[in-house]
């Protein structure tokens, strides 16, 4: 039962394209952004890719008075670029860094550098307890043509399991941030199924923004209009979702996106364009029954692990034929090595200069290692890949047992909870 | 309230000391272990240092009645080495790679190879939710000198981290593994403190095994004694811990250990001792009161996290002196890089063959790439340490708060979960 008067929360997220001496104006950028924040006051504030340091401490020394509260999530080479704000006190936070995300030596890309993660923070919200997660998942370079497919879908669940893990205690649940998916791509369906997690632009009461919720849009001073194509009009890869629990019903009253201009300033916040919801949190004793008329059944969730199950397999077997290669590489190498060996010890080796033999063998040695670091980062992937597939598996199995169990009983629904089945009463032995 | 009879789990953890063709008699000891877990039928079965897949399929497909229920958890090069075998059903099962484990050119260690992490497997035990949790840290290799132990406190909390924040929704919980430190070690007692856990062999009613519990003894053939010193007697690091929940209350009844050799064999199992608990469920209503006598006092929370930050800070001044070193190489690299393109261009340079130039130009550019390599390294350690030593200090803050509140309201202790703040009723807002 909602009550008259709910309470609200104001989630804010952002990804701030705050590549140091890449992105254009960021310094400006970046005294905007905290502008914008410290006049709207949200109670939460989830930004992406902050990902110098200095930037953060910049925002977090702006917004002292309206944001006391604030966690800079750190990993990988450069970091995690996450970063929350809130005016509710943090009284604990988590980092999940994604296992695969991308390769090193994809340099004009790029997101190997960055630890791409998700973060967890945990407020107290007027007494309830609020887990806020905020990430960011691998780009799409090329919808055409993704190699970084299986990452992404590896992320997605990694990010899945990550939730509904950590949030069994919480009163709400509220992700915000970069998911580099479409809405109806495959990593956002098996993240919304089998968390339970609601997209708040499909569940907002009002709605302001760019056509169709957009947050990559052509009338955007920064975006790369190629980038768009075959989207025109722009694309939705940033998210606010959100989650009630057995204390809390959550209903979406309003969602805003910034629309590509700010008035008065020359230019945008950022590439993306920015999300606010207002969520109404309404207390509730029996809440399930109103939250799991929004969670789909099992069978839908058979369907999206079949799916990513398949993605992920198909990532094994292109990542161990790039294990191949790198091995043919290591082989390669010490078969050419051999040849400054024998150079150097052939009786004709006098028209060979000890250099010329120390610089083949230079080269050699430098491949036989570029090949063994490959091998060992291909190796790691499988193993990431190879574990991945076996938990959708252990999952798809769990999934087949609740839905016969559905069956027998004339049931076929579940909001997916690994919590959910019905318990025996605990057996006693002798 | 406890019930009369209490129905009963039986857990077992082994590092089994896997190494293939390093590890002494690998393929006959995998033999006995597997025996060995068939004729006790234990509920769920532990086992660490598993590295190679094949011993885990040998041993999976041995024990396919008893223990029809089994993953193996995949990362890092090697693998985590973790296996889990249950009786049980496993409804789900979640990884978390330690963010630390070592450095990859420390070949004589290996940890880095192996992917070291907590992996959590979720079964169905008599209709409740059994969370059970399986790990292997970081070696100690000098326990005078040990160079890995911000590592291992790092560990330590990214493993209570993942075990508090992931056990709520579970009846019972369960740890089993080989921790790399003594009882007292401020990484076990860090771990305890903030989760709850309670060690079997400090609880057990009656135990059978080792003097003091060890599970490295002088008395075992694969030991090395000099590993021992200055324990002669042995060192106890395989541990089993347990936590109930409101539903449940957990007692270890017995624990047991083997005792360095095998009846009718020539050699033990491995070079660790196995451990065996018999755990008593009890239902209980309201166990709350019961568990909270056993959990540690937000004062002695405090003092721990606050010696474990300690640890972390001197590690990443540590770290930050080794990335400095690693930026010098970078420079002085390429500062020698310099001489061969001088060589090149100058008018003397006819005295150098091109080959010595090139292999001048080699050495460089193998001393700049291993020196730019051990940046990138040394830089995402000292994101891990800084991001958990910020962890730590929100924990430290937030027991604080709890400590005013305790002292305010009288009372001083508290059970260490984040959930335990009295929560004020749900504001509303206009």
């Amino acid at each position: 039962m909602a009550t008259e008067r709910p309470a609200k929360l104001r989630v804010f997220s952002l990804n701030c394209w705050g590549i140091r001496f890449f992105s254009k104006l960021c310094t400006q950028r970046y005294e905007m952004i905290g502008e914008l924040l410290d006049r709207e006051q949200h109670d939460i504030a989830l930004l992406q890719e902050v990902w110098s340091e200095q930037d953060f401490l910049f925002l977090k020394k702006k917004l002292s008075s309206s944001y006391p509260h604030t966690h800079y999530f750190k990993s990988g080479v450069i970091g995690s670029g996450l970063a929350a704000f809130s005016k509710h006190r943090i009284q604990d936070a988590l980092l999940y860094q994604y296992s695969l995300n991308g390769y090193p030596y994809m340099l004009r890309h790029g997101d190997w550098f960055g630890g791409k993660a998700v973060g967890l923070v945990i407020l107290d919200v007027l007494g309830l307890k609020a887990h806020v997660y905020v990430t960011h998942l691998h780009a799409e370079y090329s919808r055409a043509q993704d190699e970084y497919l299986p990452h992404r879908i590896v992320q997605s669940w990694e990010l899945l399991q990550f939730v509904r893990h950590t949030s069994c205690g919480a009163d709400l649940v509220v992700l915000g941030g970069d998911l580099n998916m479409h809405p109806q791509d495959l990593g956002n369906r098996l993240l919304r199924s089998h968390t339970g997690l609601r997209d708040c632009y499909t569940e907002t009461g009002t709605f302001d923004g760019c056509e169709d919720g957009h947050t990559l849009i052509a009338n955007n001073h920064f975006t790369k209009k190629q980038d768009l194509i075959p989207f025109e009009k722009g694309i939705r890869i940033d998210y606010i979702l959100m989650k009630g629990s057995q204390r809390v019903n959550m209903k979406c009253e309003s969602l805003s996106t910034t629309k590509g201009s700010v008035a008065d300033k020359p230019f945008p916040y950022s590439d993306h364009e920015a999300l606010t919801a207002e969520l109404a949190l309404f207390r509730s004793e029996d809440s399930r029954q109103h939250e799991s008329g929004n969670t789909p059944a099992v069978s839908e969730q058979m369907d999206v692990v079949t799916e990513a199950c398949a993605v992920v397999k198909e990532g094994l077997c292109q990542t161990e034929a790039m294990r191949d290669k790198a091995m043919h590489l290591v082989f390669g190498s010490l078969l050419l090595l051999l040849l400054p060996l024998v150079l150097a010890f052939l009786p004709c080796s006098c028209s060979f200069s000890f250099s010329t033999v120390g610089l083949l063998g230079a080269v050699c040695i430098s491949l036989f290692l570029s090949g063994a670091l490959l091998y060992l980062l291909f190796t790691t992937h499988i193993k990431v890949l190879k574990e991945t597939e076996d938990q959708m598996m252990l999952t798809s199995n769990d999934l087949q047992t609740k839905l016969t169990g559905c069956q027998l009983s004339g049931s076929s629904s579940s909001d997916g909870s690994p919590e959910l089945q019905p318990r025996s009463p605990f057996k006693r032995e002798e």
